[in-house]
C-alpha cells in the first residue's frame, strides 16, 4: 500500500497507535462520509465551517463559497473528516473515549475552471448522491459561474482510527465495560409535496443503508 | 429568548435565512451531539481536530490535550458542531444541499484547575455518557493531573439550520425531488469480553435512541 506523507503538520504526535499511514485508510474515511470541516485562517483567527466534499485519487473537491471570504492565494486549509462510531465506556472515567475514523488533509485550495470545474462538480454531486448527476438538471452556464469549486491535493494527509473495547481491563473497579455503537443510516426518502414523479431507484435503494 | 451576540466573526453573511440568533437554538445543537471540530492556528496555518465536548449554560468544556500543542495565551479557537440530518435532492444539481444543524463558537480557551476542573470533567463525562460519572471509577489525583480541561465561553456563537425540501419547485425539469434523511442511532451495547457484570440500565436504555 502506498504511504501517506508525514510532514511536520501530519506526523502523529499523540496516541500514535491510532495513526494509520497507508493511502487506502484515507480513502476508506473519505468514502464513508460527505461532510467535512474546513479550517481556514481569517484575520489571524481560525474559522471552521462544515461543507460537502467529493474526491478522486488525487484531490478533494469542495464547494468554495464557504471559504470565499477567506480564500487568499497560497493560504493553507485544513480539512478534517470524522466518523463517530461509538462510545468507549471504560471502568475508569479517565479511559472513556470515542471509537472513530478521522482524516486530516492539509493543502492550498485551488479554484477550478472550465472542464476541470465541471468534472469536479460532477464528482462531488455523485459522491453525495450517486445517480443524481444524470437524473437531475445539470448546471446551466450561469449556475456554474455562480459556483466556486476548490481542489485540495490529497498529498499531505493523516488518518486516525480508534476501534474496539476500552483499554483498562486491569482496572480493579469491577463494573460493566464495553462499547455503545452509533449507527448512521439512510432513512426512507421524503417526497417534496410539489413533486409528481415516483422516487427513482437510485434514491430508494439507499434507504436502510449505512452512511 | 436571549439573543446570541453578532460580532464581526459570527454575523451571518451567507444564506442568512438559515441563521438563528436565539440562545436556545445554540443549546439544541449542543445537546444533539458530543463531538466537535476544534480549530486553532498553529504556526500560521489552521488545524482542525475532532474532540469531545460538554457544556453548561455559559461554557463549552473540552479535553485540552488535542489543543495543547498549539494552546497559547489569548489565542482564539473556533469550535464547530455539525449534525447532518439528510440530503436535499433537488430538481437541479445546483440546488442540491444538506439538511443540517450547526453551531460555531469563538473564544479563548481557558485551562481549568481544582474544583472547577473536576466539575467540568464531570459535566463533559455526563454529556457523553449520562450515568457514567457515578458508575465508573472517578479520576485519581494523578489521572486528573494528566488531563487538561479547557473552558470556552459561549458568549460569541452563531447557529445555522437548514431543514425541509428543496427550494426549486419552479424548476421545469420534471423529476422526483425530496429529502433523503439520515438517522444517527445508538445500537445495542457490546460488552468487553473481559467484563463480568451485566450492562447497567443507564447504558442499556440508550440503545435504539437517536443520538
Amino acid at each position: 500500500m502506498s504511504e501517506l506523507s508525514a510532514t511536520e503538520r501530519t506526523r502523529h504526535r499523540r496516541l500514535r497507535e491510532q495513526g494509520r499511514t497507508d493511502r487506502e485508510s484515507l480513502f476508506e474515511v473519505l468514502r464513508a462520509g460527505f461532510v467535512c470541516h474546513l479550517g481556514v485562517v481569517v484575520d489571524g483567527d481560525p474559522m471552521v465551517v462544515p461543507t460537502v466534499y467529493g474526491f478522486d485519487s488525487g484531490h478533494l473537491y469542495l464547494h468554495g463559497s464557504v471559504a470565499s471570504r477567506s480564500l487568499t492565494p497560497d493560504a493553507v486549509a485544513c480539512v478534517t473528516i470524522t466518523h463517530v462510531d461509538g462510545l468507549v465506556l471504560a471502568r475508569s472515567v479517565f479511559e472513556h473515549g470515542v471509537n472513530y475514523r478521522s482524516a486530516m488533509i492539509y493543502g492550498v485550495p485551488r479554484p477550478l475552471e472550465g472542464d476541470e470545474k465541471l468534472a469536479a462538480l460532477r464528482c462531488l454531486t455523485e459522491h453525495l448522491a450517486p445517480g443524481q448527476w444524470e437524473y437531475a438538471r445539470q448546471p446551466s452556464r450561469k449556475e456554474l459561474a455562480a459556483t466556486t469549486i476548490l481542489a485540495i491535493s490529497l498529498a499531505e494527509a493523516s488518518v486516525k482510527v480508534r476501534q474496539g473495547h476500552p483499554g483498562d481491563a486491569d482496572d480493579p473497579h469491577d463494573v460493566w465495560a464495553g462499547v455503545l455503537p452509533l449507527a448512521h443510516t439512510w432513512q426512507a426518502p421524503l417526497t417534496d409535496p410539489q413533486a409528481t414523479r415516483p422516487v427513482p431507484g437510485h434514491v430508494l435503494r439507499r434507504a436502510g443503508e449505512p452512511l
